[in-house]
């Protein structure tokens, strides 16, 4: 189930790529510079929309690298236009999709702990459960909610992304 | 794994629970009529808060209504105020608290449709994690980010709740 959620981040990773190709195509057509949506913000006291994209990464990144110990790919924050944020988002689908199924064999007994929780510990699934896939959404869906309110033309089933369906028998 | 992330969905619902109190109280320290919240939107052609809060709540609900076969209670979208909102929101998490491990056991083997899908199908895990999980962070997520929007004070500790960490050693 890890994994498979793992899974399900790297796909909704995938849209957001495509988010930001819309929103570059948008701005074109709107006449205004495609890299003025990184400052782009929903309130003053909330992030721009540049460290919604880098948290939605580091989420995922992070989330898959402290429940595993596989090192992972280092990104300084220093993105300039959406371009760049697609080359980041593409760097940790590519590091998310090296897992298997063996790398989160020990998440049910690993031990988390982060800087900024000043020696506090988490389970591997509570972790995972109560902080990396809440995040991982909440950013996410922020990013989306500044596209939208920005007027690209994206809505819910480019969040989705193509559902695992089967066709009623003939 | 399916309970636990039903129990994580709970929390979370808890926590929309108090955002929509510190909304009343917000408004009421603005001197406005709290129940405008109820139409605000990030777009004009994005559904409006009372439906945000709708959807979340009848996508934990009908997920695990779909998933274990235990009929869920009927929520007739007719609320008006954010008292009723919260209503329902505790509603839900009275359903949801009534769940066991043991209504889960069949969720592998389960095969869900809804009305708007024409027939196709989905397995249980992909419903719950190309669907369930992804629609309930959006719309929850949606509905923090137009109470941000609006100048209510609530922030990223309101929306994760507490974690359950554990101490250093002393």
């Amino acid at each position: 189930m890890y994994q498979a959620t793992f899974r399900q981040m790297t796909k909704q990773l995938g849209q957001l790529d495509k988010w930001l190709e819309t929103a570059e195509a948008s701005a074109k057509a709107r006449a205004f510079e495609p890299s003025l949506f990184l400052g782009f913000r929903l309130s003053p006291d909330q992030f721009a929309f540049a460290r919604q994209v880098q948290i939605t990464c580091d989420t995922a990144k992070l989330g898959a690298s402290r429940l595993t110990g596989k090192e992972a790919p280092s990104h300084p924050d220093t993105e300039t236009t959406l371009a760049e944020l697609r080359a980041r988002v593409q760097s940790v689908v590519a590091y998310l999709d090296s897992f298997t199924a063996k790398d989160f064999e020990k998440v049910a007994t690993a031990t988390i702990t982060q800087p900024r929780w000043e020696g506090k510990t988490m389970t591997g699934p509570d972790y995972f459960l109560e902080h990396v896939v809440p995040n991982f959404f909440f950013h996410l869906t922020t990013t989306y909610a500044i596209l939208r309110h920005n007027g690209v033309a994206i809505g819910k089933r480019d969040y989705l992304g193509a559902l695992t369906q089967t066709a009623p028998a003939a």
